[in-house]
């Protein structure tokens, strides 16, 4: 039997892709190209599939242009941009796909465009047998203080260092939780309270692009250090962005099992822990800074917590803080296998 | 009913969907950021929808990857860029496909790089019912010899003028010829000599990215001219470029039906003027320029041919030169309507 793309799982499918092109290109969350001429351009390329990452039961069409653009515009964020400049916009649906579909897509993309930074820059339109958007995005790091390096501005996965403290932007779990709400899947009752309720689908429906802690963590380098932030956004999960993180950056990671960054409303559900660390989709960033600079980040934005921290030890390898045993099923960092 | 794609089919639905960019941000073959910091940046985005775009019968894998980087090299090139500097692709397949043919794409899509300039920067991969690439290239347009005026270096649909000279830059109707051969709609025989068949596939398989042609563009500009060229490429058909040049210039466009760009093997089969006008993906470029320098161009480009002029008329009307009226059935300018 010829071996299938099921066969192999998109994380081996993507490794062998980076094949094609120079090495270490597809290390990080969008493409930097840092080339006379082209500023320090950042490039992104999304696929949302129907079925796969959004379904029209689930999700209405400005949600999902919404959804398009941000998930986009987050990995322009966790290369270290501050806004967004433009996107491009492939679109395949089957020729019975009502205009009104596409005209709430994209009214969801221009909104959200309109809220992060950027706008519709062009793109191309076909049929096929399934709704498509294929998402470009294009941003810029930021114009460097002084003649330093051309790693200033750059957030990257492998800039990690033993003893960074690793912090995250924002509660995880949350997008997740929105999901199960609207598929049925949990009810409103048994302690979920409406507000959480809506803090969750929000959070599912509308993520946002952190280029606010971006901007935060410019702000917040104490002078006596040079720019190295190791980080990624937490879009396949906040376990899957440290192991990334830690494995690039040939570390281990410890994680602080008593301050998850959970809403506290959600701790007391049993999937909580579950669901912080895999659930995905939340669209954080995650950073491995020298700890001065977390704590001043910390500070600086209202939400971001302390997680946990780098050391030296199996690139990639996370484990407790505590000692405890890191949960021996690996479904936590399986992220999204979309071929299986 | 509610209004569907189908009954919008491409163009309309292209139009709509420029109602969410900035004003005359959808007029060209790609998109341009003309921009302080981003150089003078082109971007595009195209989709190959398997079933549409291509097939398993008539494509090899590595032509589906070379034709996928050349069709978006190709709009490059028609807005003033003389190379490509990368590309980004989002890549949906169902699991079963085999990994041997993504890999012969991917082959396909780096053999084109290397040639026409660029490298694979990135992209994404999920699953999905067909076989789709959406393709994303960036470029650059030179730098202006002086300090000039940003439209420097760029080509753009609405640039032609009355009296403008219509020059491309090589024969058209090969790859339809080609496509025709491959799909045994025509048989190697009656007149069509070998040389012929080879030169058709060629071009259907095998397009190039008219690089050299706008290099040839730039160097034979008389000194006595300033920068402006009107031009598109070919890829939907010879007589939709030499209307969409006519329609966004505000001109009427006359051809010389004497002088058709054909290969002259090709001129005595009886679809050769309608695959001439009509037949589409000859990816050359169609450009509409000052008499003098179209004329400079002829001396430069070995292959180009004058093939009419521009003129004060109704936007975008077509006619020949001699005033012989024009095919009433509008099928050559139809291009590719993919939602019908």
């Amino acid at each position: 039997m010829a071996e299938t793309l099921a066969d192999l799982g998109e994380w081996e499918l993507i490794r062998r892709l980076g094949d094609f092109a120079p090495p270490g290109q597809f290390a990080d969350d969008a493409a930097l190209v840092n080339k006379a001429g082209f500023g320090r351009l950042v490039l992104n390329t999304d696929l949302l599939v129907e079925g796969v990452h959004f379904s029209e039961a689930t999700t209405k069409p400005t949600d999902v242009g919404w959804r398009a653009a941000v998930a986009n515009l987050s990995d322009l964020a966790a290369m270290g941009c501050t806004r967004g400049e433009g996107i491009t916009v492939g679109l395949v649906a089957p020729g019975a796909t009502p205009w009104a579909w596409v005209e709430g897509v994209y009214g969801g993309l221009k909104e959200a465009l309109e809220t992060f930074g950027g706008v519709l820059l062009g793109g191309d339109c076909s049929r096929g047998g399934q709704r498509i958007l294929a998402v470009t995005a294009i941003g810029q790091l930021s114009t460097p203080p002084d003649a330093d390096c051309g790693a200033w501005g750059a957030i990257r996965r492998g800039d990690g260092r033993p003893g960074d403290a690793l912090l995250c932007t924002g509660p995880h779990g949350l997008s997740r939780l929105g999901l199960a709400l609207l598929q049925g899947e949990l009810q409103l009752a048994n302690g979920l309270n409406g507000a959480l309720s809506v803090r969750a689908i929000t959070a599912h429906q509308r993520p946002r692009a952190r280029f606010d802690a971006v901007r935060a963590l410019i702000g917040s380098r104490p002078p006596a250090l040079r720019w190295r932030v190791g980080g990624c956004d937490s879009s396949d999960g906040l376990a899957a962005a440290v192991q990334a993180i830690a494995g690039r950056s040939g570390c281990a990671a410890r994680l602080d099992r008593e301050v998850l960054p959970l809403d506290p409303a959600m701790a007391a559900l049993p999937q909580a822990e579950a669901w912080c660390l895999g659930g995905g989709e939340d669209f954080e960033l995650v950073l491995a800074l020298e700890p001065d600079w977390a704590r001043a980040l910390l500070e600086a934005l209202p939400g971001a917590s302390m997680i946990g921290e780098l050391a030296a030890g199996p690139a990639g390898s996370l484990g407790w803080r505590d000692g405890r045993p890191w949960p021996e099923s690996d479904g936590l960092i399986a992220g999204f296998r979309h071929f299986s």
